[in-house]
């Protein structure tokens, strides 16, 4: 299959893949998607929660930082999707209550909520009797609680499906098979070559294919990116609707066990976190595991059928950051290694790497907070050599110029 | 739709149905099966285990010899099943491993070892390491068990596959289509009614409808079956050929778990039993349940891949008897109410149906045991009026002679 000539290839029809291929498109530039299956990875797993402010860890302020500046563009990017697409994406702004049970978890949950109060964060302290009263399905023994109201949530399933139809529209061409490798001349990335034969040449290549973005053929050894499948295991249930009224999450012996419902009286139960390679079987013990902690937290969810069980792999990285931006190979761009954040960011990241085909100084997205602009949170030039991933000034070694930008609709040039 | 004449309808393609319709076809009858969906409700969900000696209780002995009754005839139905339909049914003898945990739970088995025992059943008893070494996988927690070397189990999903094509090569019609009721004419019945129109007129209908059985119209109350559905979830999973080599049950948190391994690394995990009406939905609680009694049993199964789940109806009835014979409507005869027993049962139940249809004096399939024949232990007449069901001599009322046989091919009468 010989596919015309673009300006940009996008490698993977993930959310990701599919935000930056429609953001591609709208600023004019002539795209194409290659994936052997679109949406059916991580993004067809995936719960959806737009959560930085609930799922904050005390170490990694840099990625929280990244969450909310991607939650805050996720309004007007739901609107315009959903506009262009005549597809609802069920974006919900209910907010995210997280619970503990016995009281070394309410303290350790009360510790939490002074950490995100020092962040300026916007959360509310519950007692158990308020948790109840905000979602009576919960557990008798529910102790209290912290409910994150500026969290909210969508349905990736929807995302993609809205995705694709915007990139129908936009004339953006979707070739159904695995890219094998990169076709690169010299030191210069040309295209991408296709595994059933074929090539797809292109200016910028922007790999966005997940959890395999390290698996491809002929990327120079200190580009690839150093991503790693981390498996999620997920449930669908159904309910009435009303079953719950926002995300609810909690630890259970030790893990953490959300769910996530949807309007039509779907639940999401997500998720485990196994580090087992490229294995998306559905498990017993998987199984098994979400249905302990998810009647823990709610006892009720026993009476729900199950609809749907499903193993996708996130594109774990080494420091948790994604990996967006230009590389060390001349037009290849990463979108990538977002791990649990995908739908989260993929406004930010498709905003980002549309700039970056353009040739945009590297703004700072996350707007006036203080911190290393995102451009060096997530470089991917800080896995290359030379670059300390312990260093923590390592930000500032990367501030840059802008690109040489890429000019939509830019005729092949004869040599190709 | 209208279908031609013929001499026996079939209402049910289950196992049972689909055994009396094969079994009425090698007789020279001309058969119609109707069912809107062949061999996807209980039959679907079945484990497929043949196993009177380990599932015997204590009150009922007439279930037992109708169970190794039934059995006794499982190699040649197999073999001939097998032969005709070119479909192995992975029939296989291994046995069935009964096992305790706690001391309350041995002295439990220990007592139906001596019942069985007393039965004159061939058991073995096993202390907890020669389960273990039977069966490396069980819990380290098993204190002993109780080997039932004569039970053995088939792949139902493989025998309706091979029933169908068998019928096929018999010539049987095949109406995939719901039978809403009967045809009755003054007090005789014709044949039935299907739901998208159109009638199939028959000599005889034997209703093997399961759940369903008690469901169609036009049937007088008192010769309706008293089946009433009994839900049974469970899941199948995928493990290395030689996980398990025999069946292994055991009582868990005070519920039956087994679990049933095929020749290709399959492993069977049931089953709840639910008095839910007619639901069928697959729950977050049923899996829970059968998951959490699995990992007690046998610990690794955590590891393996869930590559189905399921719920089926059973038909039960009243005294956990089937319902198999003549009823008091001239025409119709029931093959029906086999609760979990409908896989073991089908060879008896479809040799007695072909030989009530060709009016053979009824005869004790049971063999030489004691107790009463097989005709009055299955008599649907024992529900009819006057007919106390807790009378434990009922079945010597029932003694009859022959019916008026049917002659195979009988051309239709005019009247129709």
């Amino acid at each position: 299959m010989n596919v015309p000539h673009t300006d940009v290839v996008v490698v993977g029809a993930g959310v990701v893949g599919l935000s930056v291929a429609w953001r591609a498109a709208r600023r004019g530039y002539t795209v194409t998607v290659a994936d052997p299956a679109p949406g059916s990875g991580a993004s067809h797993a995936a719960a959806g929660m737009l959560a930085p402010v609930s799922e904050v860890t005390y170490t990694e302020e840099p990625l929280l930082r990244l969450g909310l500046a991607s939650l805050a563009r996720w309004p007007a990017f739901a609107a315009e999707l959903s506009g262009e697409a005549g597809v609802e994406v069920d974006y919900r702004t209910e907010g995210t209550l997280d619970v503990a049970f016995g009281s070394d978890d309410l303290a350790a949950l009360g510790e939490l909520a002074d950490f995100m109060e020092k962040l300026a964060l916007p959360v509310d302290r519950l007692t158990g009797r308020e948790c109840r009263r905000a979602e009576p399905m919960l557990a008798p023994s529910v102790r209290g609680g912290v409910l994150a109201s500026g969290d909210a949530w969508v349905d990736p399933r929807r995302v993609t499906a809205a995705l694709l139809a915007a990139l129908s529209r936009q004339g953006v061409t979707l070739v159904t098979d695995r890219v094998r490798g990169l076709a690169v001349e010299g030191d210069v990335v040309r295209g991408v070559r296709l595994a059933r034969g074929g090539r797809v040449s292109a200016d910028r290549v922007v790999l966005a294919a997940g959890a395999w973005s390290g698996s491809l053929d002929g990327v120079p050894p200190e580009v690839l990116p150093p991503v790693r499948p981390v498996k999620g295991q997920i449930m669908r249930l159904r309910g009435d609707p009303g079953f719950l009224g926002r995300c609810v999450r909690g630890v259970v012996h030790g893990s953490h066990v959300y769910m996530v419902p949807r309007g039509d009286g779907e639940i999401v139960l997500g998720a485990t976190q196994e580090e087992m390679g490229f294995d998306t079987r559905v498990t017993a013990g998987g199984l098994w595991e979400l249905l302990r902690d998810a009647r823990e937290l709610v006892p009720g969810v026993t009476e729900l059928e199950v609809t749907d069980v499903f193993a996708g792999l996130r594109p774990g990285t080494p420091d948790n950051l994604p990996l967006i931006g230009r590389t060390a190979l001349e037009g290849l761009l990463l979108a990538t290694g977002h791990h649990r954040g995908g739908v989260l960011l993929c406004p930010l990241t498709a905003d980002f790497i549309a700039g970056e085909l353009a040739g945009e100084p590297a703004q700072d997205l996350g707007g006036a907070a203080a911190g290393p602009p995102v451009a060096a949170i997530c470089s991917p030039l800080r896995f290359g050599p030379g670059r300390a991933i312990s260093d923590p000034h390592r930000w500032k070694k990367e501030e840059r110029g802008p690109s040489p930008g890429l000019r939509p609709g830019s005729p092949a040039p004869e040599a190709r």
